[in-house]
């Protein structure tokens, strides 16, 4: 297996401790030559489903790597630690759903993390993303054969997240919101693709509702479709129907946290 | 020309979702031996004399390279996006005047970018930063001419941001707050030298007129030159001068955001 | 002496202005080779006691390079600017015990940085991170000798921060709260091999005394030795005594700072 000289993490770890530095440090000393890239360590603490979500819409701009993730609320107890190499592609962590959107792919294979000697001696009970997933990440990228990392595993025995909210039928589009970003943008579990099975077209209007209350919002081509202060739906960078306001906050506007019910429909 | 294997980025994306990483990504892809500097992504969203103020103090510390900055709130309507040359360092960005400060300089030449075989396929309409801006500055960081982004264009029609509030006149210097630290330290849009202009010397003391309520303050070498919670202007390391308190913050005891404005006289 | 190509960074200066990226740039300039690791640059402003103890806990973890802390209160002030050399590693920051618990050891050497040639031109009042600190560490990673950065000086007259309330007799554990991280885990300065010298075993009960307040807690593995929503006390990733809620934040609801005082014991 040709070495994989580029490293991703993504952690709840924040950026005020040394943890992040823990890890940089471990990698660097085992494979010297990899690029380290910090998807984020900032997803809220525990919050596995967005660390998913994160994980599966960056991947696809990353260089092929090993890609490690670590929202890890189990840490310490029973779940288990696993590699899955799909493709060029090889992701790291915890069994817990937070690798599986972006690994999951036809041919995926899946180890169990048992080979000790690839960890830190001493591990500690509660900081793995340092002893175990970082150390590991590092063997691969260094060259080790992702194939000795420990016992294969089925691919259909890991942990799935539940899938968000997704349906489109009789017009209407109905979905859940996934994350919302640092602009305020709103982004749903609707693709642009499910919008035009309903008929919207760029520049007309949809009715969105949220619980009992329906807006009426122009479907643009972006945030600058409409003027400032205006909400817009859009498809975004990642082809996800989301809900902005242009130069303004629409998560706060309409009060929509992540996992909030959605329904987009033409207008009449 | 050479490739400059620096990149550098400021962009307003925050660090809370993958879009950073993304950008990382796709530089890396395309020019693996790349060394990528954060410059910062905290920007407020869509401030983009902030982030030009930052980017023109801290460019001369980068080393030459190509320097991207994605403030960039008309992200998908018809603002241009431009490479502008200068010296050894290119500035890849929007037109919208977060480049200009830094970038600005004698023999200077700029490029609208329309060479698509630069960009990603496809691009969206809401994250050039990813599909435009990052792409186009790793091929020039690759070692692409940067005569070859797209049609070249005249500087002086590029997009200035007006130039911050700055006289000196009959003793008084008159200016507004560029920035706002993370300590508190509120820094002027007066020199060092617009002081010893009129006349003021270390060790002195200063009239400072904010509105209608003047403070006296003394004129020291550093924060470090008065005791804990007293004021003090001093001339920081970019030669503008600050106001601050010792050990506190000076935004929030005298109530300065960026922009307001400020009078600095010899104290009688 | 073998260039040491691992430069690592810790700071109060925020990720929100542009100070990090100068002294990367800066570095970057002097020694292109440099892998810069960023610990952190959230240290509450001026805590230089905090910025210490993440040093001490993570440069274990870091490969063997030069190690810069500017937690720098005194900046511009008479504080000497020092660098330590000690092992393989070299640290480099002001003399204000920043960089002591780190850098200790026997063997240890300390010189202050008196050589001008190693700084840049012209240096600031303010901002020595860029203008002193990061390139006399650059230099050092390019392969300059630590010896020569200026006079050598007795380590013993390096300043030390007062040592944490520390203390184990008559089966009563005593410290101090020396962190709280980004989770709520308070970290105490009672270690694992405090606790097994008072006679408690994971599984056990203690007696967890803060102030006036007594209360029950299990000592377990890790948080998620107990329920969600429970409190716990476990030996971490660094040795240390924390006390958690699983999946929730002690800190909040202990309402503990750093440097609260805390006793511990079995409970009877």
């Amino acid at each position: 297996m040709t070495p994989k000289r580029c490293v991703t993490l993504l952690t709840d770890y924040g950026l005020e401790d040394g943890f992040v530095a823990a890890c940089h440090g471990v990698i660097a000393s085992i494979c010297p030559p990899a690029r380290i890239i910090d998807i984020t360590h900032l997803v809220p603490p525990g919050d596995v489903r967005r660390g998913a979500a994160i994980m599966a819409q960056t991947v696809p701009y990353l260089p092929a790597g090993v890609h490690v993730a670590v929202i890890d609320p189990g840490v310490g107890t029973r779940r288990r630690a696993v590699a899955i190499a799909a493709g060029e592609r090889v992701f790291v962590g915890p069994d817990n759903g937070v690798l599986w959107w972006a690994a999951a792919a036809p041919g995926m294979r899946a180890y169990e993390l048992t080979d000790q000697k690839l960890w830190l001696d001493p591990v500690s009970a509660t900081f793995h993303g340092r002893d175990i997933f970082a150390p590991v990440a590092a063997h691969i990228a260094a060259g080790h054969d992702v194939a000795t990392v420990g016992a294969e595993i089925d691919p259909a025995g890991l942990i799935r997240l539940p899938e968000p909210v997704h349906a489109v039928r009789q017009g209407v589009a109905e979905g859940e919101v996934v994350t919302v970003d640092r602009f305020g943008n709103v982004q749903l579990s609707i693709t642009g693709a499910d919008l035009e099975e309903i008929g919207a077209r760029w520049g007309g209007t949809l009715m969105v509702t949220l619980g009992r209350q329906s807006i009426r919002m122009p479907y643009g081509e972006t945030f600058g479709s409409v003027r400032p202060g205006e909400l817009v739906a859009y498809a975004d960078a990642t082809g996800q129907v989301s809900l902005a306001v242009n130069a303004g906050n629409a998560a706060q506007r309409l009060g929509l946290p992540p996992g909030a019910h959605v329904r987009l429909a033409v207008a009449p």
